[in-house]
């Protein structure tokens, strides 16, 4: 799971990784159908869009044995705990499903924004990792991001409380034109099982998705465990308390449980 | 200014054709200025998004010089009365820019379903043809397509007069679905000067711009001069009445224009 130097050099530049298909069809399916679930729940942890559409699943690893192994899979654990130089802890755990046609927009933002504001974490010592359950495509809203404006540290922002269903603190649009104006904006496109990592503090949003396929997305918000928050103000489940270093799985953790009858079932 | 019996042919099987580049970076920022002057103007051919954003300018052509040249320009004209097999009038004209972060969606359609219905052009003897006055990429809504779904006709719609700022003939979810699961969806981007021609009957959408770049696309909506339309219910600049054949121009009006010096004033 080791990342080369070329690719920890990219990180550093860019702010992001793409790693198209790193999960197998296999485990990407497991980890779909059992999304598809928790989203019918009731439960505090699942949101809907403001009309009713499957948003996000938070904290998903503490009641869903597949999203438990996700979270400590060694595909996404090590080469964090690489980037981090440090063991790491569940900050927080989102499913986001952009429903098609339904799904809708987040505004340009910066994660750590949110991190260091709401739950004062002292450092940009976090960071993202996303799987693709869906193929994400140009039609169904992919995520865009601002090459390198992680090296602006936290930029101002405004507390969004009304434009997108989750509060959320975002950028002026002088801003967002400034650093895409210098940097230009991509959206990684790939099939399901795909990998995306990027910074805490890379500028990044994505549009609605007006396309008749859905697009979920699992993000895991990883902290280095030295650099656990310090304000208990949000949920538990939206900003984690247990800063317990992850130990990861074996590689087969996933595959193991796809093969398993009963977890078919579950 | 013919097409290829290839280009043809893949315009009969998929219901559009991309040329990147088709004009140069001077004709299109003559067209872009004139565009932006245009946005300004206070008539009831530009019309603006709910929150004031420029939307479109309808019938430039009839009072705007570089439009009124756009609109016989025989890198446009001559691929149209090639594919229709016949002389062409303008049917509609439309500059829509979807604006920086302003810009709305569009929803599902076909243009003829509108044409039909409101206008009565009895048959789909007409198509688009537009023209990228920005860079066209995934961020900034770009134009998305069901390849070949012009053969399925007109398709059922549905009176749209809530969600966008246009009134639209928009079709349901579930045929949106069943068209894209067999097609896929293509959303072709390029650098200013591109132009796209896609049949009258193509499904399409646009999503919002989320992006902090204006992405400016003239539309011409020719139609074969017997297939007129029957019924003047529109207002006559956004359904024209003059059904006079067009003569094309020559290659080089626009660049003629640009070298103006009065032209680059207005």
């Amino acid at each position: 799971m080791k990342m080369t130097d070329a690719q920890v050099a990219q990180f550093r530049d860019k702010g992001f990784l793409f790693l198209p298909a790193r999960f197998s069809p296999q485990e990407t399916a497991l980890l779909k159908d059992e999304a598809g679930r928790l989203y019918r729940e009731e439960r505090p942890e699942v949101w809907r869009e403001d009309n009713g559409a499957p948003r996000t699943v938070f904290a998903a690893h503490t009641f869903s044995e597949p999203f438990r192994r996700l979270a400590a899979h060694p595909r996404l654990i090590e080469p964090v705990m690489q980037l981090l130089d440090g063991q790491v802890y569940i900050h927080q755990n989102k499913i986001n499903a952009k429903a098609a046609f339904d799904g809708a927009v987040w505004q340009w933002h910066q994660d750590y924004g949110t991190w260091a504001r709401d739950d004062l974490m002292p450092e940009p010592r976090a960071m993202n990792i996303a799987l693709f359950l869906d193929e994400v495509s140009a039609a169904n809203g992919p995520l865009m991001l601002i090459p390198g404006s992680h090296k602006s540290g936290v930029l101002e922002a405004g507390h969004d409380l009304e434009t997108t269903s989750y509060p959320l603190w975002t950028l002026d649009r002088k801003t967002v034109k400034r650093l895409a104006d210098a940097s230009g904006i991509v959206a990684p496109t790939g099939p399901p099982g795909s990998v995306l990592m990027f910074h805490c503090n890379l500028v990044h949003a994505s549009p609605p998705n007006i396309s008749p396929w859905d697009r979920t997305i699992v993000y895991l918000s990883l902290c280095e465990v030295g650099n656990h928050i310090r304000r208990f103000k949000r949920a538990e489940w939206i900003a984690h308390r247990d800063f317990t270093p992850i130990v990861p799985l074996a590689d087969d953790c996933l595959r193991d449980l796809a093969r398993e009858p009963t977890a078919a079932v579950g």
